[in-house]
C-alpha cells in the first residue's frame, strides 16, 4: 500500500464493506475512524458533521448508497429500488444546502435508473464503481490541483491560509493545501502558517492537526497576526480555497478571506485561490450575486463552551465574504492556472 | 449623585474605607464589586487580574498605599513607615512591567518621603489627597481626550473599535471608548463595532459589555469580519487605544491594530488612535524600538477552557502589533489632536 502522508477524510474499508471517515468531532483531540456499515450511518455522520466539506460529503454519501445496495441483493427487485429510494432521500435530507452532495446523489440515482432492467445484485455492483469513480475523480482533482500550485510556489515558501481547504474536506489531498502536500513530498522546505478561522477554529482544528499529522511545517496563528506577519516578512504568498467562483473571477470563501487578500495587495505578496473548475458558478455573474449567509451568534459569543461576551450581546456573523478578482493574483484549478480574469465559462460541470 | 453612564473601574467605597473594583474575572457573566480593605487585597486584586488596564492598576495601587496609611494611623511611626514601604513593594511587584503602576507609587512614595517629619494621621492625610488625585487626573485625562475626539466624529457615527480601551481599563471613561461615552452622552446616534480581539476576547468580554450596559448601540464581530464591515461600507471611522507610543508617531497597540489600519487605508476611512500624552515614549524612536513581548500558545491553542488546536501545535503570538504613522490619521490626546508626525517631545509625563 502506497504512504499517504495527508489524513484520508472518507475511503472504503480494506473489505470494501464499510465507509471509513475520519470522526471530525474528535479533531484535534484524537484521531477516531467510524467504519459506516449502510447509508443510515453515513447519513447520520453527514448530519452531524463528523464528516464535512463539500467533496468529502458527495463522496462519502455515494459511497453510501453503493454500500446500501450491496447490503440488499438478496432483496426482490421492488423492495431492493424501494430501499435505494430510501437511502438517497435520507441522504439528501441531511445537508439540504451542499451542492456536492446532491450533484453525486444524481449522479447515483442516474446509474440506478440506467440500469433498472439489471439485478439487484448487477445494480449494486455498478453503484460500487460509480462511487468509487467519485471517490477516484475527486482524488485526481486534488492532484492536479496541486500539481499546478506547487509550479507556482518559490524555493522554500512560506505560505499563509485559512480555514481548512484541505484533505479533511476532500476525499484526496485537499484543494489549497494540496500544493502544499506535494511540495512536501517532493522534499521542499515549505513553511505554513495557518490563521485559526474565527468562529469555528477550522484552522486551529482541522488545517493544523493535519498539516502537522503529514510532517509539514505548520505554526498556528490567530486570525489578527496575519498582518503582522507580512509586515515582518514572514509570508510569501497566500493560499486558500473557494466555496463559489462567480462568472467574474470574484470568489466567495470563509469569512477572514477578504481581509487577507487586501493585507496581500498592501503587501506585494501574491493572493492565490485553489479551486476545481466545479466551484466556477456561471449563473452568478459577480460576487454581488452571491448571497452570504449569516451564522449563529452564539459561535461568538459562547465559543467552544465559555461564554465570552455578553449573552444577549448583538452580532453579526457572515459565514463568508466576496474577494473581487482584482486582489487575486491567480485560481489554481484542476485544469490549469488561470487569471481571476479568465473564469468565464471554465466551469467543469455543475456540482 | 451624577448618573455615570460608564462603568467605574475602580473608586473610593462611599465611606472612603475601601477600594472598589469591578471584578473582571467575572465579566460578561456577572458585575461583581469588590471593596478591598487593604494594600494586601488590592495587591491579590491587581495580580489576579480582577483589575487590568494600565491606567487602572496605577490607580488601584495608589488607593491601595492611602487606604493602608489610613488603617495604619495607630502605629507609631517606625511601625507606620515599615508599613507603608511594605504595602509599596508589595504592590510593585504584582505586574513589575506596568509603568502606570511604578509611575503611581512612585508619586506615593515621594509624598512620604517629602512628608516625613509629619506624624502618622498628617501622612495619611496627604496620602489619601495624592491617590485621590491621581484617580481624578485620569478621569479629567478620559473626559480631555473624550471632548477632542468627538469633535472628530461625523454625524450619526459607526465606529468600528479593537480590544478594550474603555472605562475597564481606567479611572474614568477610558481612551478610545471616550468619544463614543461623550457622542452618547450628547444624544448623537452612535453605532460600535467591537472586534472580539483573540485570543484574550477583551473586545467581546468587556468592550461590548460595558457600551451595552451604558446604552450604547454596539455589535460584535469576529476580527475577520472587520474587511467585510468596510467593504459594505458600514463604518466611518476606525478608533483604537495605544500602548506605547514612538517619538516619530508609530503606535504599539494590541496586536490586530496594525492589520486595521492596512484595511481602513485601502477602504479610505479615517484611522484614529486615542491615548494620553503619557503614552509618547520618547526613548523609542520609531517603532521599531519597541520590543514585541510573545502570550503564552496555550491562549490560542486552549481558549477558554476547551482544546482547539493539536496540544502541542507550534504557536506564535505577539501580544501586539506596530502601526507606522504614516497608516494614523490622527491621535487624539488629553493635550488636543495631534498629527501622527507632531508626536515628537509631546510626552506629558514619563509614567
Amino acid at each position: 500500500m502506497v504512504h499517504v502522508p495527508y489524513p484520508q477524510a472518507v475511503r472504503w474499508s480494506a473489505d470494501g464493506r464499510a465507509v471509513e471517515i475520519i470522526d471530525q468531532r474528535a479533531l484535534p483531540g484524537r484521531e477516531d475512524i467510524l467504519a459506516l456499515k449502510n447509508a443510515e450511518e453515513v447519513a447520520i455522520a453527514i448530519r452531524t458533521l463528523a464528516v464535512r466539506g463539500a467533496p468529502a460529503i458527495g463522496i462519502a454519501a455515494a459511497l453510501g448508497v453503493a454500500l446500501e445496495a450491496s447490503n440488499s441483493t438478496s432483496l426482490d427487485k421492488p423492495a431492493f429500488d424501494r430501499r435505494l429510494l430510501d437511502a438517497i432521500s435520507t441522504l439528501r435530507l441531511t445537508r439540504p444546502t451542499a451542492v456536492n452532495l446532491s450533484w453525486a446523489l444524481n449522479r447515483m440515482r442516474n446509474v440506478e435508473t440506467a440500469n433498472a432492467h439489471s439485478t439487484p445484485p448487477e445494480i449494486a455492483c455498478k453503484l460500487y464503481g460509480e462511487a468509487s469513480a467519485i471517490l477516484a475523480e475527486d482524488r485526481a482533482m486534488c492532484r492536479a490541483i496541486g500539481e499546478h500550485g506547487v509550479a507556482l510556489l518559490p524555493e522554500n515558501p512560506r505560505i499563509l491560509t485559512h480555514c481548512n481547504a484541505g484533505a479533511l474536506a476532500t476525499g484526496g489531498m485537499g484543494t489549497a493545501l494540496a500544493p502544499i502536500y506535494i511540495a512536501h513530498e517532493r522534499g521542499l522546505k515549505v513553511k505554513v502558517f495557518a490563521g485559526e478561522t474565527r468562529p469555528l477554529l477550522q484552522g486551529s482544528r482541522l488545517t493544523v492537526w493535519e498539516l502537522q499529522r503529514a510532517g509539514v511545517d505548520v505554526t498556528l496563528v490567530a486570525d489578527v497576526v496575519a498582518a503582522t506577519l507580512m509586515q515582518q516578512k514572514k509570508v510569501d504568498l497566500v493560499l486558500v480555497g473557494a466555496d463559489r467562483i462567480a462568472a467574474n473571477g470574484d470568489v466567495a470563501n470563509k469569512i477572514g478571506t477578504y481581509g487577507l487578500a487586501v493585507l496581500a495587495k498592501h503587501h506585494g505578496i501574491p493572493f492565490y485561490v485553489a479551486a476545481p473548475t466545479s466551484t466556477i458558478d456561471n449563473h452568478a455573474a459577480t460576487g454581488a450575486d452571491i448571497i452570504i449567509e449569516e451564522r449563529d451568534a452564539d459561535e461568538v459569543r459562547r465559543g467552544f463552551g465559555t461564554l465570552t461576551a455578553p449573552a444577549d450581546a448583538n452580532v453579526y456573523a457572515p459565514a463568508f465574504d466576496v474577494t473581487p478578482a482584482a486582489l487575486i493574483t491567480a485560481i489554481i484549478t484542476d485544469g490549469g492556472v488561470i487569471g481571476p480574469g479568465d473564469t468565464r465559462d471554465r466551469s467543469g460541470d455543475h456540482r
